[in-house]
């Protein structure tokens, strides 16, 4: 897709099968509201989340049953997990050992070194990013008195490099940042400064945005006046509601900004002295079919099956007239002939298993 | 309030009573969807959108009796008005005539140039602003072509600047400019563009940005983008939705990023020894029963009468207390005094007034 505003440039960092950062995709993610050690009901809500097109899973992980039950959650699921651990660095230690995706940590609220250390080797033995999250309700007091009483984009930026010091001293360099506000101008200032000063991916996010009617919006101008600017490299909305309406908002914003392409796309060719179906009529029933889709494909209706096949050769899955009977193609490759009067229907036989294809392993 | 943003710099035009770009505040606008000739819904829904408030209303002017309608509809309400005008010059000369406060017309597409003339020369004489709109899905043939058949960023502001420079070789510079697109990315790029190139107000908005459920999301992103980047004095919320909701989103739009308030705010002071009374479980009283109250306003909750009413000078309404007995003021100016059980009942009957307070003439 044409790349609609310059991006800033990032390293990348590895999540799972998932890059971050760079020229990649910006990624949709959420955060499970089970108890993570209710295993069947995790694995459920991602599965969910999944469905609804999210594609990184964070897991509080409060406690070490919720630790040990990232083993049975990640064998169930493929999307990369992060885990969310506060203080604790044996819960770090556990959900790696447990194979974790990446953890969100903030080294600085594990006093000792020593346990810092180790769970830096660790993470680093099994190539595990660590995201720092700053949020704005919870900077210590020494450092909003140092920025006046107040948590400014200034405070917020030092607290968080703060974290990220303590990772490079340990030359740890796999390192994602958020820096949440439940104000917008004050999201929008912390993640500007910070842009300017490393060049780590930024997950986006505006925390406690509240409930959808207020909290839709605010995520939406916070979020997507960052990206707009070129800054973000993967988005966590927050709402007072279920977490499959997070992912949606999550995909319309990166939609809009045409970040992303969710929806499915119809290419079609222009009808031509060898085509003997109506093509016109055909793409239209297509497109109206599409209509109900909800996952990501493209599909072409194509004149002939001279050029067909090969011209649309990126599209997911097509058809191509011919005379009395056509073809039917995924990815360039002929998979049926069919009669030319069944040629939507089985067109549309395909795009519905396509899309309900199961992506759960 | 607090500027959270740098604002580009632009001259200021007159909307009736209200003063569009420079330093002013940015104001929220709608559509009606009535025939504007029926005088008795269109000024009914004029009434609904001032109520959600909305500052500044646009009517179709399709046709003469649209144009003659606007007497009446002026003498029902004191929003200021903007006539959307196509082509017809005659229906400029009509609405001007009837007191209309802002047209939106594009000179270039009223072909003779003497027509074109009558139009400005009228509205310089009633000091009358005019509203430049294009719009990505109606640009010219030959504008498509030199963009290389796409409605460009470029495109936008070219065709834009044609019709600003019909105005300006009039001498005519009361002019506002909204460069709309149904693409986010368009729309972004299309004014950013032309606030590098002109000092005029833009009217910000995304045009079919369709339902709800999406575009609020659109408008959001693409509104907020701009907004944070400075750039913007009035905002279009379009949604296929009752306008009301329009007003209520672009409400919440420049709220998240603290440009405008329109929630109340509750100002209380410390409490300290000259304090007879419960100030803080007043507050808490207060600022519950504020969630009610729909109209931007400041209450003022202070402990003592001896500088209570002075130090809350511009506070909408407040009380003070006393020994037994407290006082009620508004804006700084006591109105009455009341027994000290009476307090907060007074304050909230008072805070209703304020909120149910009929704007309409």
């Amino acid at each position: 897709m044409e790349q609609q505003f310059s991006r800033r440039r990032t390293r990348t960092v590895q999540l799972g099968t998932l890059a971050i950062g760079g020229d990649n995709p910006i990624t949709v993610q959420s955060m499970t509201t089970t108890k993570t050690s209710d295993v069947a009901a995790t694995v459920a809500q991602i599965a969910a989340l999944q469905q609804a097109g999210c594609e990184i899973v964070r897991l509080a992980i409060p406690d070490m049953a919720a630790a040990m039950a990232v083993s049975s959650i990640k064998e169930a699921t493929i999307v990369p997990l992060v885990a969310d651990i506060h203080f604790d660095y044996r819960l770090a230690l556990e959900v790696i050992s447990r194979g974790i995706d990446a953890l969100r940590l903030n080294p600085g609220n594990i006093r000792d070194s020593e346990q810092v250390r180790a769970v830096v080797r660790a993470a680093q033995a099994r190539r595990i990013p660590i995201r720092i999250g700053v949020n704005a309700g919870s900077l210590d007091r020494a450092m909003l008195e140092k920025h006046g009483g107040h948590a400014t984009a200034e405070a917020l930026v030092e607290s968080a490099l703060q974290h990220v010091r303590i990772l490079e001293q340990l030359d740890f360099h796999d390192i994602k940042i958020s820096l949440k506000a439940n104000d917008v101008p004050l999201t929008i200032k912390s993640y500007r400064l910070m842009a300017e000063q490393v060049d780590y991916p930024l997950h986006l996010g505006v925390t406690e945005a509240g409930t959808p009617r207020v909290g839709i919006i605010k995520s939406a101008v916070g979020i997507g006046a960052l990206l707009a600017e070129g800054i973000g490299d993967t988005v966590r909305v927050s709402l007072t509601a279920d977490p499959v309406e997070e992912v949606r908002v999550a995909r319309d914003i990166l939609q809009a900004l045409g970040l992303r392409r969710f929806t499915p796309i119809l290419v079609s060719c222009p009808t031509c002295g060898r085509c003997n179906i109506d093509l016109i009529a055909l793409a239209g029933k297509v497109e109206e079919r599409l209509q109900s889709i909800s996952r990501p494909m493209t599909v072409a209706v194509m004149g002939c099956v001279v050029n067909g096949p090969g011209e649309a050769r990126e599209a997911d899955i097509g058809i191509a007239g011919g005379k009395g009977e056509g073809i039917l193609f995924r990815k360039g490759e002929i998979i049926a002939k069919v009669a030319e009067e069944r040629l939507a229907d089985a067109l549309f036989e395909e795009m519905d298993r396509l899309d309900k294809g199961d992506l759960i392993k």
